[in-house]
């Protein structure tokens, strides 16, 4: 059971997790902090508290630590109760959701292995935007995605906006850096056993809803919005697929798109 | 070609239609204001000149102008140029986008008008956040939506921050508010020959991609994020279909789970 222990003193040190998570220089889920992961809200500390992340502590109100009792009951960490003006003191800012949590990271699973046994994984070059990478977590999680692969000038999917976005779904969603050099770096998936669809808008690409690979095991290659996949890494992959879309629009959301190409691929054929 | 008047004191009422824009209780496009709709930006004001909507004046910088000058051409408003400072003294905050235009709404369109001919709908029950509202429409445009009929307590499509997140796409993709009781109203729908399918994570709904009314004319009936549909709404479908999700994890976000929907139900057969 964790221990429920009051604090009074915004400036207790047992707190310094928490301190100034607004405060770009300080924020300890920033690289140069200190790397910890911070939930938000009685919904992603549950995630936390579930995921393979290791909990060192919890800062709430009394009413949340309440509705967290069934979780906290294995959690061998301190939860310290405060009021909401202490909490706002410590944390820089009001946090309407009244409870925090902080890990830190687990140790990175290796991408072939994680790999194994994916039917379906995304892998991503360039999704530099924390709320699109929380967002397209949050749909990886509930259209059966079993990995994302990181390619080069990802985000952090661990920064706290995107741990926010993705309702804590980047805690559940096993992830890895694609070590080597990109996109060669590709034939990984290839040795696995997967295909490797390359998500664009281009007119000559096949339409995502024609046959398709459907039923086989798929890795989607993403782009940011905007610039999209490079061509090396559109080269890289072997067939491209396209969400028809009507003349003179804008392409999708990055996470909305890959959610539509989760929901097509991952269905059994 | 709009007349680029320069502006100088942002006191000048010429630009009174884009004063205050953070102030509530004077907000032009807020209800009690004069409802008139703003395009922020050079796409979305693109979308706006191209749209139904009648354009009553611009405000910018003069590279914005300069950016849009093929689309000024033929639009006889004039268009007040101005310095940063004197726009966000106007406006009430430093607008980044560097361009504003102001319009009137347009005469709403009769429902049963927009559905004679229309193949994919989506009709809206309690969507009442305006940036789920905002994407919705964007990813209508995108995927082939032919109008989107507002059923009760939905927001306002031409509120700022709707337009704005659906890249002006609610100026493009036609809609009415749904006339008479709820939910009995939606059999102008089915008089306009059109299936009504209830989108709803109940686990007895049948799969989006097991058959469904693909290639048929569909009406998707969407709820808000968290609650969903009613159940008198519910009831009122013609059919339920559902997005196969992993065990354990919330909904999409309404808008994503709408793409996933107009995407498969949109595609020929």
């Amino acid at each position: 059971m964790a221990t429920i222990t009051p604090v009074d003193d915004p400036a207790d040190p047992r707190v310094d997790d928490f301190r100034d998570l607004t405060t770009a220089d300080r924020r300890p889920d920033r690289p140069g902090g200190r790397g910890l992961v911070i939930a938000e809200g009685v919904v992603v500390v549950r995630r936390m508290i579930e995921s393979p992340y290791p909990v060192r502590s919890l800062l709430g109100v009394p009413r949340r630590f309440a509705e967290l009792a069934d979780d906290l009951a294995g959690l061998p960490v301190p939860a310290y109760a405060t009021d909401a003006d202490t909490m706002a003191a410590v944390v820089g800012f009001h946090l309407n959701r009244g409870v925090l949590a902080v890990a830190d990271r687990a140790a990175p699973p290796d991408a072939a292995a994680l790999l194994r046994r994916a039917r379906l994984v995304a892998v991503l070059e360039g999704v530099n935007d924390h709320e699109n990478l929380g967002a397209l977590f949050r749909n990886a999680a509930a259209l059966g995605v079993d990995a994302v692969l990181l390619g080069p000038r990802c985000a952090d999917p661990l920064y706290r906006r995107s741990v926010r976005v993705s309702m804590g779904h980047v805690l559940r969603v096993p992830f890895a850096e694609l070590p080597g050099p990109w996109p060669a770096s590709l034939d990984v998936l290839r040795a696995s056993g997967l295909r490797v669809a390359a998500l664009t808008p281009a007119a000559d690409a096949r339409p995502l809803t024609a046959g398709g690979p459907a039923g086989q095991r798929v890795a989607v290659l993403l782009g940011a919005e905007g610039p999209g996949l490079t061509a090396e890494a559109m080269a890289a992959a072997d067939l491209r697929l396209r969400i028809p879309m009507a003349p003179g629009v804008d392409s999708l959301n990055v996470a909305t798109a890959a959610a539509v190409a989760f929901h097509v691929l991952g269905s059994p054929a």
